[in-house]
């Protein structure tokens, strides 16, 4: 049996496509040929100008993320337009950076495309956290120090209890995970401090900007000096914020900022 | 300042590759380009032949990966190759399932090719995990439902203290994780018991094997049917088990085994 998620039939067709972490090169071989052969490609923050480039010169690039000061487009409007393009027949590609199914809200497209009775197929991505602590050398789990790995967000939905940090720091130290905490900056001052509730000031703590992009910046240090490090060295969104053991080499080889290209760095 | 974790000047170069969950064209472009210019290829298990296939005609293949009653390759011995063919001046590739750096032991390697003074560069890939949800139509976060994912193995070190599964539950439940496992056929029935002490009984569940390859099945089932369902419909390794309400609507459209290729199921 096939389960049939939408109630009426298919009419139109969306590709939920991941643009990964940034660097173009780490987009898949399946979701380069979506963007190729798109006719209109709807285009989040955060994705790579260099990614775009590979639309066909014919199709109609619609950016729908806006940052820095402006409002950015509100999700029903972009659910809207998706509809509207895929009705009209065009081969819409909505490409989100890093993956759709990671914090990308492509949960709640999908549910808006198969209500409207449109087809979707989902192109995966590499995720900028998992992206972000590769680029310094560092695996997300090992055999010794971590036995798993958490992706959470630091920006809960307005109105919405946020993560219980208590509660995953204490599951951090007693099963060995790997924090990976997407849009933390802003909120860093608080994830530091309830985090120690549960995990030792002195666990090892990356901040990574722009992960696999040439201007990508980190810093190393522990919990207790997470904020403050963030204040001192001026790291802004987009960053992602890990923590763990695994990192334990970083911190030992000194606190330091990088401002080098540092995508599949070498030793 | 650059951190050097290697003491001794680098001599040979490798490159950890991941290959995805077994798709082809969900390999990345840098991983694509890699494999093309390898003059020796490490393979592990779990990589499809496809794949392999990208290699160049007059690369060097080494399988160093068994399964299926064989024993595997010890993992000494394929790190002593890769520091052997990398210092006679091959460029090696070491071709891995998944990301190399989510369970893939790509850390344990990195350490060793270090440690060798043996220069490495890391290219990530869409771990199977991850492509496994997707498959089914299903984000791993969700704004309503899933506030975060938690990827974590079913198998641990032998003799090392196995995954704390009654924690994990219970801050998947406080604070809305998605938990994928890997490598948790084999011991489903006792990782339903412990997180039944966290998490209800009737939490949706999928078992997904062979994510995004034309033979892949999956089964649904609720968190008290896990390991039942597992044995009923003879789902065996390799697989992904996924917990958590972002299956909810999966649950509530029926039981199903789908022997269709599932990889960017439409709807």
């Amino acid at each position: 049996m096939k389960h049939d998620l939408s109630s009426t039939p298919a009419r139109g067709h969306v590709t939920l496509v991941g643009a990964g972490p940034g660097d173009p090169e780490l987009l898949t071989i399946k979701a380069l040929k979506a963007i190729q052969s798109a006719t209109v490609v709807m285009v989040d923050d955060l994705v790579n100008e260099a990614i775009v480039a590979f639309a066909s010169p014919s199709a109609r690039i619609v950016y729908v993320g806006k940052r820095g000061g402006c409002k950015s487009t509100p999700q029903s409007f972009i659910e809207k337009l998706m509809v509207t393009a895929a009705l009209e027949g065009e081969n819409v590609v909505r490409l989100k950076g890093g993956d759709p199914f990671v914090f990308g809200r492509g949960g709640e497209e999908l549910e808006a495309l198969h209500a409207a009775g449109v087809r979707v197929t989902v192109i995966n991505g590499i995720t900028a956290g998992l992206a972000a602590v590769s680029s310094l050398g560092v695996p997300l789990t090992h055999r010794e120090y971590a036995h798993g790995v958490v992706f959470v967000t630091g920006h809960a939905k307005p109105g919405s209890m946020g993560t219980d940090w208590r509660a995953l720091a204490t599951t951090a130290r007693q099963a060995k995970l790997t924090l990976v905490i997407y849009m933390g900056v802003s909120g860093a001052a608080t994830i530091q401090r309830e985090l120690m509730h549960g995990l030792h000031a002195d666990t090892p703590v990356a901040i990574i900007q722009n992960a696999t992009l040439p201007q990508q910046r980190h810093a190393v240090c522990t919990l207790s000096e997470l904020h403050s490090t963030i204040e001192r060295e001026q790291l802004c969104s987009p960053s992602v914020i890990v923590v763990g053991d695994v990192l334990q080499g970083l911190l030992a080889a000194g606190l330091e900022v990088d401002s080098t290209p540092a995508y599949a760095r070498t030793a």
